[in-house]
Order: C-alpha cells, then sequence, then structure tokens
C-alpha cells in the first residue's frame, strides 16, 4: 500500500472491507471523512505532491469495494471540488467539498423518506431483506406521520443483516416478524409491499441489491404484492450508461459454512456472491430524495446529474 | 402417554419428532418396523387388546407428524393387513404386513430413482433444496447409468439438510456448489433442472415440501429452467382427494435464531414454518416408482391406489 | 308444441326457459320431476306410445337451454332406467329413476360441500360471482364445521344474481360486502379464494359460466387469489369429449338496457351473452361430489362417467 | 360554508360534487370559471381580502373532489398568476388566467386528438370503459382523418356513463356494440384498441381511472390486445411526484343498490369505490397534447411541466 | 445390413431414412406393409428362423427414425400378434395382424378429424406449422361438415412442408395464405386457432414436433390464441412414461445451406435439429381419435393403452 | 420521375428499392452522398430552382422506403442546413451538411459499439437475427476488447441475412453457429443475450425491425434471455411522438416462393410483410451512441433531439 495514504484512510479502508462500515450512505460518509483527513493532515511540499496523495487516497478507498456505487461518487464529489493551485487552499478545497457532501448527504436520507414514507399507508405491512438504512428512513419517517407500520423481516443469510432491521424497527415502535428467506414467499400475501435499499441502479433499471432481492421480486410481483426500492441518487451508477455492467463481488465462502464443516461436506465449491440484478420489471418504483421514478425512467435522472461523460478522477493522468 | 406403548415405539416418536429421523421413506420405514417391534414384544392377553395396543402405538407415531403423509401411509398398510382373530396370528400379520411394506418401500425409491435418471442427461448440472432421499436416487441411478451430473446445492436454512444432500453427492461422485438459498436464482440459468423431492403430494396438483420451495420453483419457471418433483407414491396424500389442505407445521423458533440473540432484537416475533405449498402450474413432472407424471393428473393415481373413502384406522372404534 | 306433452312438463319447460327455474342441480331435478309427470300422467295406449311421449316430453326440455349441460344429463339418466315392455312397467322405471336420480342429486350437493368445506379455512373470506347452490354448498358446509367466513358478492350484472347470494349467505351468517363486478380486481388482495359455481365442465378443462367469470379468473391468477369451481359432475359436459364446443346463450338485450333508453343511445348493437368460457389454466381447482380435481384431469373422471360414446337418447329413432 | 364565496362558486363546486358536473375538462374549465367569477363579483376592500377570497374560492371547490387531479391544477394555474398588489390588477390577473387556462384546455383536447387518431388505423375497432371526452377525441379526430372506426362501449357500472359513450360516438357515426362490463374478455379478440380515459396519472406510471379499468387491462394485456391512455396533461398528478398516493372517492352505496332491496339482501356492507389503479405495465400509451408517452416515461413530463416541488397555493398562510 | 431382411423391407427403410415416406401415420402404414411382407415372402427353415427375420426386419426398419414414435408402436403391434408355433401360423399372424393394424390407422384418423372439426367454427382461421395429415384430418371433417375455413400457412423451413400442406388445403378448397416462420407472430391476432401435429407426445405432456412448434405456441399464448395439436394415439410415446426423453434427430445441415454458401460464409457450424419440445402449459388441447384432452392428462390415456411396462420385442432375446 | 433529378441520385434510389443498398446507415450515408451529388452537379439559375431541385431529390430518394426511418433523417439533416440565399452558398451548404452528416454517422456506429460491447462479458455468446451493422459494431468492439464471443446466427429468411452476419463475424474471429429461424428457441438457454438491431424505434418504445424479431423477443423473455436492441439514434422515428405508426412495407412476394412452385401450390396469397413490432416490455434495453436506454425511457431522447414538433421540409410550400 501506497505509503502516502494516511493511517485514518487505511483504517476506514479496512472497515469497508470487513463490513464494519456498511450500508451505501455510511461508506460515502466515510470515504469523504477519510479524504478530509488525509487532507488536513497531509505535510504535502506542493500542490502536486498534495493532488497525488489524495488520488493515492482515493484509490485506496475505491478498491475496498468495487460494487457499492456510493464510494466513488463521494471519492468524485470531493476531488472534482479541489480547483486552488496552493496546498493551503487545495487543503480548504477538500474541507469544504466534504462537509458539503456530508450535510447534503444527510438531508437526502430525510427527504427520501418522507418520498418513501408517503407511499405507505397507515396500517401497512412492510417485508424486508438485508438492511437499508434508506429503506428503514422511509419506515421511520412514516411512523412520524403517525402511521401504524409493521413488518417481516427476512434475516438475510449469510450475514444475518436482517437483525439490525429487526433491531432498528422494534426502536421506532415497528412490531416484527422474523422468517428465514426462504418463508418470504408464504407471507407475501400478507404484506402491502416489499421494500427494500439498493447498492446501485443501473442506466437499464436495473437494482443491484443483496444477494435475494431478484428472487423475492420475482416471487412478489407473482404474488401482487408491490415492490419499492429507496435508493438516494447517490446509488445511481453513472458508469452503466455506457453500457458497463456491475461486477458482482465474491465473499469469503467462510460466510457460508465453517471450514470443518466444508471439510465434512468433502470440500464441495462454495459461491458467496454478495449481491444480484433485479430487472426493471419486477419493481414499482425508486424512491430517491428527488422524488419516485419507475425504473425505467431513472436513466433520465442520471442524464440530468451525472451528464453523458465518464472517467476516474483518481486515476493517474 | 399410553403405557401399553412399547418404549422402542416411544423412542421412534421421538425421533421422528426431532427429526433425528427424517425424510419420508425413513420415517415410514422406521414406523412400520415401530409398530412391528410393538407386535412381537406384545404380551396383550386378548386379540382385542392387541388391536387396541396397536391402535395406541399408531396414534403415538401418528401424532408426531401430521405432515409427514409417508407416516400414515405406513400405519394404514401394516394396520390394515390386521385379518386375524387370534393374538399370535395379529402378530404374525403385522409382521408380514411391516416386512412387506419395508420390502417395497426399499423398490420403490431405486424403481423411481431410475424414472428420475431417464429424465437427466449425460453433463447436466441439478440444483437441489433440502434433502430428500428420492431426488438422491434419481442423482445415483443417472451415475450409475454412467452420466456425468453436477448439482448445485442449497444450504436450506434453517437445519441446513442442504449439507447432507452436499455429503451424499459428494459420495456419488457428483461435484457440488454449495450456495446460500437466496443466491438460487443466479444459478438458475446455469443449471439444467431443478430436483427435488416433497413431503406430501396433494389431489389438486400442489407440492408440499420444505420452506423455500415455491419461491425457488416460481424462479425456476421465469429463467425457463425444468422443476422435477421426486416422490414416491408414499406421498400423496388420501385425505386431500376429498379438499383437506395440509397443515404446515410451525416448528421451534430456535431453529431460526437463539434466545440471547432473540432479546437483543427486541423479541420479535419468529415464524418458522417447516413446509409450503408449490401449486402444480410450477412443477413439470412427479417423479415415482409408478412413472412420472404431470402434477395435474397425479389425482388420477390417486384414485388407482386409494379409492374414493377416508377414514383412520387408529381412530378408537 | 307436441300436444302429448304434458302442461306440467311444458310449464316446467317454460319456466326453464325464463329462468324462474334457474341453477343447474335445480333445473335437472325439476326436469328429471316433470318427466316423472309425463309418466304417472300418462295415458299411451301402448309402450311405443308411452316411449314416444316420453322423448317428446324430453325434447321440449332439452330445447329450452342447450348450454345448461345437467338437463340432459337428467333426461339420459331417466330415459336410460326405460327397460321394461309394457306401459306400466316403463311408468315405474321412469318413477324409479326419477327419484333415484333427485335423491342421488340431493346427496351430491352435500358431499361436494363437504369437499369444498375442507379447502376453507377458518377465518377465510371469499369472492363469489352470480349465484351457484353448487358454491353455497361449500359456504354452507364451512359454517356447519364452525369456521368464520366472510364474503365479498359480486353483483353480477345484468341480471343480479349476486343479490341472491348476498342474501342466501346472510341467512348462514356470513358477513356480506356488495360491490358492483367492475370493483372485483380492488378486493382481490383481500380475500383468500375466488369461490364460483360452473355451468358446464368441458372435456379440454375450460369452464362455461356466468358471463364475467373469465375475466375474474385472469385477474384473481395476477393478483395471486386461488380460485376454487363448485360443480357437481352433472355439470361435466359428455359432448365436450369428442371435441363438441358449448354454445353460448345470447340472451335479450333488454335484460342490458330498456328499450326507450336503447332509443336515445342511438340504437346500438346490444350483445348479451349468458356466459363465457374460462381456460383451465386460471382455475386452481374443480370441487365436485367426488373429490377435488384440477381441470386439466377432470376429463378423465368423465371417461369413468360417460365412457367415450355420445347419443342423444330423445332423438326421434 | 365561507360566506366570501360567491354563490356562483358554490353552485359550480355543488354540481361538480354531484357528478352534474364531469369529467376532468370539464371540471377544470368549470373551477378557472368559478374562480373568474368569484373575481369579477368580488367587492374585497384591499388586495390581501381579495386574496384571501380567491383562497376560500379555490378551496371550497378544491375539498370536492380530492382525487378529480384537474382541479388542483386548474386552480394552481389561476391563483399562480395573481401579481397585482391592487384589488383591480389582482381581477384582471385572474380573468387572463382563467382565460388563457380555458382556451390552452380547449386546444389541448384536440392536439391529444390528433395524436390519438394517429394511433388508430382506417378499420379498427375500439373497446372503450366510461366516458372520457379525451378518449372520444381521439375517435373523433380519426374519423375526421377519414378513418371507418368501430367501438364495443362497456356500460360503466353503477352509473353507465358508457351510455353517453354510446351516445356520443353514434352522433359521430361510429356503429356501437353496448355490452355489460363482465362480457369484455369475451369481445377483446374481437378489437384492435382498448381506449379508455384517465381521472389522474401517477409519477410511478400507474394510471387512476374509473373502477373496472384495471381489470379491463390486465385482461386485455392477458389477450394481445395494446391498452391506450388518453390523458391530458391536466391530469398529470404533481402530488404523486413525492410519493403521495391519490386517495379513491367511495361513494354513495345507493348507486349500486337501492335501500329497500338492501334490507332485503340482509344490510349487507356496500363497497362503492369510484377508481382503481392500473399499473403501468399494463398500458401499451398515454396520449397526450403533448404526443404519446409509454407510462413509464411520464414522470419525466411531470418534471418538465411541474418541476419538483409541491405546495398548495389555497392553504392560508 | 442383416441379409435375412428383404429388399421390400429395405427400401421402406431407406425412404423411410430419406423422408421420401413422411408423416407418422404413413411410415406406420409402411412399416407394418413391410413386415407383412418379409412374412409372406420368407422362406424360413423354421419358427425360430421365422422370428429371427421378423425381429431383423423390425430392427432395420426401427433403426432409421428414432424419434418417429409411430415407427416402434407399428413393430410392436404386428410382433405381438406371433403367438404361432409354425412358420405358416407366424406368416398368417404377422399378415392378420398388419391388415388390422392398417385398418385400424385408416380409421383412427378419420375419428380424430371428427373430434378436432367440432373444435372449429364455421368461419374459423387456422395457422398451421409444417405438414400433418393428422391436422389435415381436422380441417377435411370440418369443410365436410360445411364449415367456411381459411388458412394461415407457415413454410417451415428448411424442408418447406408447409407447401404440401398449402397444395392439400388448396384442394380441400380452403383459401390459404403463404407467410415465412417468422411472420407467424404477426397474424397470430387474425387466426382462430394454431392446429399442428406431433411427431410424439410424452408422458410429460410435452409434444415432440418439427422445429418452430414450440416458439409458435410459445407467442400463440402470449396472443390468446388457442392450440390445438392433432394427434393418433399412435404418437403416444410409451417410454416417456418411465421418464426417458425423446432424442431429438439432427438432420444434414444441407438442408440449411449448400456447400459452396457455406464455404463462403467460413464454414460455420450448422445446427438442424428435426424437432423441438412444446411443454404442455403452451397446448389447449390434444385431439386423438379417442377424444380430446388437455395436454397434462394426456399420461393417462397412456396408461390405459400401455401399461406400465416397456421393453423392445425386436430386442435379440 | 422528376427530370431534375439527377441520374446519380436516381441510382442511389434504386438501388434503395433494391436492397443493393441496405441497412439503415448505409442508406442514411447514402442518400446524403445523393444529395451532395445532386448539389455540386446542379446548374439551377437560382436559389429558388435549387431548393426545388434538391426537394425533389430528396422525395424522389423518401419514396423508396417509406419505414427505412434513416433515411428521413439524413434527409433533413442536409436539407435543414440550407441556409444561404445563393446557389452557391446553398451548394455549400449542402456539401458541408452531408460531410457533417456522414462523419458523424461513422462515429455514432463506434460510439455505440463500445456501449453494446460494454454490456457482453469474456465469453459471452450471443443470438443474432438479420444483418445490424449497429449490432455488429457491438461485437467488433467486444472482440477489439479482448473478449471471447461466440454466435448462434438466425439464416432471417426469406433473404438470407443471417448469411452476411454469419460472413463478418467470421471475419471477426467470431465462431459462428447457424440455424434456421425456427430452431432458435431450442438455442435460447445457450446463449447469454439475444442481440439485434433496429429500423426504426418508435415514441411508445416499440422496436421495428426485420420480421421475426418480435416472435424471438417473445421466446427470449420466456427463456430468460435478455435482449438487447442496437440502434443509432438516426433510427428513432419523430413521427411517433405524434402517435404516427410505421408503415409495414410488405414485399414481393417472389422472395417466399417463385411462382412456378405457387402455381403448383394452386397460386395461395402469400404474404410478406418487411418487419414487424416488437413492444417495450419484452426488450432490455435499446444500446444507442448517446448510452444504453430501457425502451420506455427512448421518448424522452427523441424530445431532446427532435423537440416535439414535425413537418417535412422535403414537402412542396
Amino acid at each position: 500500500m501506497d505509503d502516502r495514504v494516511h493511517p485514518e484512510v487505511r483504517r476506514t479502508a479496512t472497515e469497508i472491507d470487513t463490513m464494519e462500515i456498511r450500508g451505501a450512505a455510511t461508506i460515502a460518509d466515510a470515504a469523504a471523512r477519510a479524504l478530509r483527513t488525509q487532507a488536513t493532515e497531509s505535510d504535502a511540499a506542493d500542490a502536486e505532491a498534495f493532488r497525488a496523495e489524495l488520488r493515492a487516497a482515493a484509490r485506496t478507498l475505491h478498491e475496498t469495494r468495487p460494487t457499492a456505487v456510493s464510494l466513488p461518487n463521494a471519492l468524485r464529489y470531493v476531488l472534482r471540488g479541489m480547483s486552488s493551485t496552493t496546498v493551503e487552499g487545495l487543503r480548504q478545497n477538500v474541507v469544504d467539498s466534504a462537509d458539503e457532501f456530508c450535510a447534503r448527504l444527510e438531508r437526502a436520507q430525510a427527504d427520501l423518506g418522507q418520498v418513501g414514507a408517503n407511499r405507505l399507508r397507515d396500517g401497512d405491512t412492510i417485508m424486508t431483506h438485508c438492511h437499508s438504512t434508506d429503506a428503514l428512513a422511509c419506515v421511520e419517517a412514516a411512523v412520524e406521520q403517525g402511521k401504524h407500520i409493521e413488518a417481516v423481516v427476512k434475516e438475510t443469510r449469510p450475514r444475518n443483516q436482517g437483525h439490525i432491521t429487526a433491531k432498528r424497527l422494534h426502536e421506532l415502535g415497528v412490531p416484527v416478524t422474523l422468517i428465514v428467506d426462504s418463508a418470504a414467499r408464504r407471507y407475501l400475501n400478507d404484506v402491502n409491499h416489499v421494500l427494500v435499499g439498493a447498492d446501485a441502479v443501473a442506466a437499464d433499471g436495473s437494482v443491484i441489491n443483496k444477494i435475494g432481492t431478484s428472487g423475492l421480486a420475482v416471487n412478489a410481483r407473482d404474488r401482487g404484492t408491490p415492490i419499492t426500492v429507496a435508493a438516494q441518487t447517490l446509488k445511481l451508477h453513472p458508469g452503466t450508461m455506457t453500457g458497463h455492467t456491475v461486477d458482482i463481488e465474491m465473499r469469503d465462502t467462510a460466510e457460508v459454512v465453517d471450514d470443518e464443516t466444508l471439510a465434512e461436506l468433502g470440500n464441495p465449491t462454495v459461491k458467496n456472491p454478495a449481491f444480484d440484478v433485479t430487472p426493471p420489471r419486477y419493481v414499482d418504483a425508486i424512491v430517491t430524495e428527488r422524488g419516485q421514478f419507475p425504473p425505467e425512467s431513472i436513466v433520465i435522472l442520471m442524464r440530468e446529474l451525472f451528464g453523458e461523460g465518464t472517467s476516474e478522477p483518481w486515476a493517474e493522468p
């Protein structure tokens, strides 16, 4: 690893890598803050060295989670602001951009929550998959609007992020029913909405989210249950506008089965993809802080936000 | 519990209840053998007392697993043979019927395996859910036919019966890929067949099988992957011919989450249904020892085997 | 009209024609009784004249409702029993057959009701279309089993037979919600079953029932709501085994709009088909007094009951 | 009711409420004219009082039909133009805005009609539901283009607005076949298009229209018949961009069944929802005066017309 | 090739192989006649030699077309009748069986034609794929019933058997529209039925027919057009009852592209499968000489005709 | 034909008409160059005569292929640039516009190819229909990215444009399997993408492409295989924004069957539509030189490029 990278940045990168830091907004926030630290702690001799340091820090962060689309968005946002020609000026640029980014980020989730809450009615029951703070924000806002909401929570193997969701919903006063992932179809006719988050949203309207989302969405459609994806615009993946597909991270097999058991089973291959891809025809609406959209129209919002070009500002020139 | 019931029968009942004995054929076999033990060990004074003992034993066994349709079928088979009027004669009746049942049962799976194997082609990859010796028999026969078969094995939360399947397939020389249940859809286009067993098959063509089967079947249909159910005729549920539905067993919540974690999550309700119901339109064929059938025609086979009447021979007159 | 036909038979024919007598079982019962009256009141000089009279009576009845499949079945049943060679003997044959038919008919609905009731669970809500005593028998039996059932009743334009259903359900203690036909989809996710009767069931598994049934069934499938058809075997249409289609009766346009209004609208064409055809893929089960069947297997039951041949016993030789 | 509100405005409000004034454009036109009358007849002492009067009038009108989305649009359009600081100036503002709105409204339907007519071919038969002047404008323009068009008209219980459609089509020289709502599926393969209007179109692409539209659309898709929605941009509901759902008006039960009959039926609950929601996947195109759009892209047109914000200009500050 | 086989049998085998003899009934008829010739021309010294000759002849015929299921059925029928112990007796057995088979075969198609004709209505238009005398028999019977039938005929690349169908329909007075295979979907909404034959029908309800049938059936379902398969019971494949799949013949690539063109294209691989498999869910009815059946119930008819066992009577003992 | 039109323009028109010039980009390029020739070779006396000549040339070209949407786009582009008031100035305008158009056109395909290539993964197999240089550009770019691509190529009756595709793919080093059109479904589960071009894309998201595309797309959806349409923005049809449908060219019947054969078949009607219409719900993405879009959002891109108006610049004023 590049020794210009500040230990704090490295620690952030490690925590993103090990999923101690998880959830798209949390990652983006941490990444922006890490770049801020790199900037404030830098002793670079000149502007060029400072810029190189920041690029190195951004690369270090970027390499931890290639599919966490919020990460490059945060990095782009902060690096894009570096317009000064002096070290001090650049340092201030980074601090300002990072602060702005984090402030904006914080408001985005609350705004998104309002939009999502408006889709819910008093007395509704939702079904969740994995843990998404965006999805949670919708429920929180609905509860604040005085609506009674209940939830069926899928545990979400292999890492059981559903437990976190169950706990947070309990704290909001939402009665929770916890089920294994395989039991979802059985309860789909008892719920009014499937409400999930997203790791990334592609230009063709596909939603990349925790493994199991697509199978749930297909069953929800079959049962007549609408499916809502809560995703800040931070999750819109600019690279997909030019046809790039999102690489699906293959995670450690130990999440699925421990080594001892594996040996007992004759050492089968284990495949542990972190995410899957839900086609737009199985999603009713994507809720963002800028309003709700059918997934087929999200590319137009992407064009508004990103234009048509793509390039990675952390690449060495 | 009725003290006329032999301790061996009680132990069998307990082992069925705790799932130490599991799989429909194993349960049926154990139940028939338990009745045989009850008969050989009986010191009943007269024929009536002997009959009452056997009914009591049958009831004890029957109450352990209301949805394990093979259990009442085994009990019916053995009790139906009791035509003698003396204790010794009845004892012999039970021994003969139980032996015949077990012999027939053993052959049934091999015959079913041949039928199922004929549906597989050399080089095929299958996807499995839960553990089914009927499904396994198809793979075993295919391997014996010289076909190379590979398998994607779903772990099958909450009890991970997929681990048993993985181990058995490994022993047959079948290369295995182990996945979490939520990853199934992602691999459905890579497999040629979904191959599962059944806990019961209903007269309306529905397949009752381990929770998660119906959601898998819906996704398999959506992906264009055929789904085969391997089920001996032992699994055909006579009560469903007169419209009875199959009660879905709700199992211990501790299988889903331990008490300590549960408390941390705010003690949500946990629902742990053992099975779900797959409508016939999502199943391509039911493979039995008497040939293969579309699920919509299985009721006609049931009429051949059971006629139209229903009554429980273990009920007190 | 043939003057050998008894006035009572003519009155029955008229009442069937004007729908004063309606519902397949009621029609069949009335037809059998009418033939019985024709026989008891006949003053035919010889056996041949008696037979000719009965054929004439049967033809008179048959011509009133070509799609009411129960009518020819009743006629076939009664005429088939005429084996004697004397007037008195034939008279007794007809009385015996008609009595037997009516007794059997009465029991059939109760048996069917038990099967249908077994499919319902305590607390279920059903949706009905038109008025069917077979469907009602299922609800009645369920209520007698101690189950709490609620109903959403479609009014069923143009003749509002849903009003009769609503009234009968009220008399059974079933809480009713009455809606216009167009509101059905909106309430489909709130009901557990769609439960309708049938005017006829065809060998290809199609269900011929009151206009609007097929559109309801398609929406029920789309919403994930199972659809059950309650139909005594009396409704199985033998002619369809040899490919005959069921002619759909076009009823009086005055049922749809009165003449004055019609003139105000510029005298549009009015089409008022009595029935439509629901393909088997939109029906989950057909409940009969002989058990339940997927619609795709009903042809096998027809072969059991009718064999392969068809001919009309009321035709002049 | 607020006594500042002019009797003419009250009468308009009443007529909207009782459906004497019906159809989205007619309502919007009446609302704009009512505000114009309020303005011309006002004797407000100062600008603030004038503004308060207009807000009161707008509130009075708005409260009559919460789902008639054209109503708030008309109110917004007229109130938005009030930029003067004097009573006379404001009066002129309102007169100008109302006149402009009405002129624009009148042209919109003709433009929409051209777009819709272009989708129809000479010899086409359409099926209609309810009465929509937007849909009618398409047919009228097609007829003016020299195309021969025929129509199957659903009567549209409970208020039989299909009768109005039948009459208007007759006046255009279009041969009409009138059917009950339940007969729609039977005739879907005989028509080339389903052509309906809309009460509102939501940001997620859903179409809110007369109860029965969604069930018709599902059947049209199943039959392979394209469905076109004719809806001026006036029907695009701005509140749905931020996730708000459209409340479905529950109308008087007497429209469904008179009180005497109701009593005879045992006084069942009657539910009489005025509208239902058709998801975008069952609609082929929304025809507006600005061109045709797949329903999934209509949110982008809404952003063009309304931006992202929402607030009710008739609320008291 | 075995020199005991009569040259006439060899010629028949060759003509089946080269598709000069084509169509399932024609093949079966020719095979039965070939065995008859083998029998009448045999100079076998003893019964055993005669039997061996017949087995050899049957094998020669059987090897020409493994998927033409009528071929083994004809062979089974004729060989099964060989009960005598003398050469003369066996010769007579074969002559009798072959004559009976051919007579029965001839009647079967006419009976099937009646059933299929009953499904058609006066004025119907059908769409055909490939050439099937069973399908043609339905049209012929309908024409004889006085119905006006029109046809859209797919040419059916690569061998253009649609041309034969077009010619035969023309001879029946049926107006024909000829199209390329790719144009089928465009005309599906203009036809009332898709009517095709079958090479084989499997126990799981699948229909094996000329390549292109399955793609047509999927589109017919999507367009709401019913699809009827005309197949004598001769086409029911007994081996599929025990799970065997039907091997799809891969035919000469020269049918697809000539060698010179192939070389110009860079010698791509050419794949020319003769048949494909249509799942039962895309077929509305199978019309046989014993009535019509939903494909899901055909296995029950197979059990009636063939029982459960399978063995090849032409195998050497 | 107008004698002001230059022979070169006439030759181009003829070559477009006879399909010597084929493929949307090639046509557009030829049309632009033809107008350039008309301009450079013109000896018009004044500006008005020059303009009239160019309009005449454009009309001559436009009339050859009404559905080849690229043709009017090219004509619009070149004619739109004519702003000068002198013959020399106008001549230069046309030369400049035509050169710019052709340059832009050339780059567009390469840019589109990059986007399409990004959707493909190393090792993917595609299925093609007809010949599309846009689709080919995607494969070419993928090959240049170092990806191994294989292809299943449909021959595309009646003109076998698949042969051209096969040849071009061979030249790119892509292994090709050639099949008849009817064999497509059989190989859909073996391919990763269906990749086709388009003749035109409509505002409602429909794709107009070579006859057979829609049937292929429906089967691809049924098999779970994604379908990508490669279409430069040149193919977006402005007239469809105002509801105009695209007329489908009916081509010479001799392409389907020669006259001699036709006579042998009894001279059936032959219908030879050049294109069909694929609804947007069967297309996953439209790949253009400006990025990829779900078909439902393409209307928004059309509004960006064309605005809302339509008029034909080659019409006489």
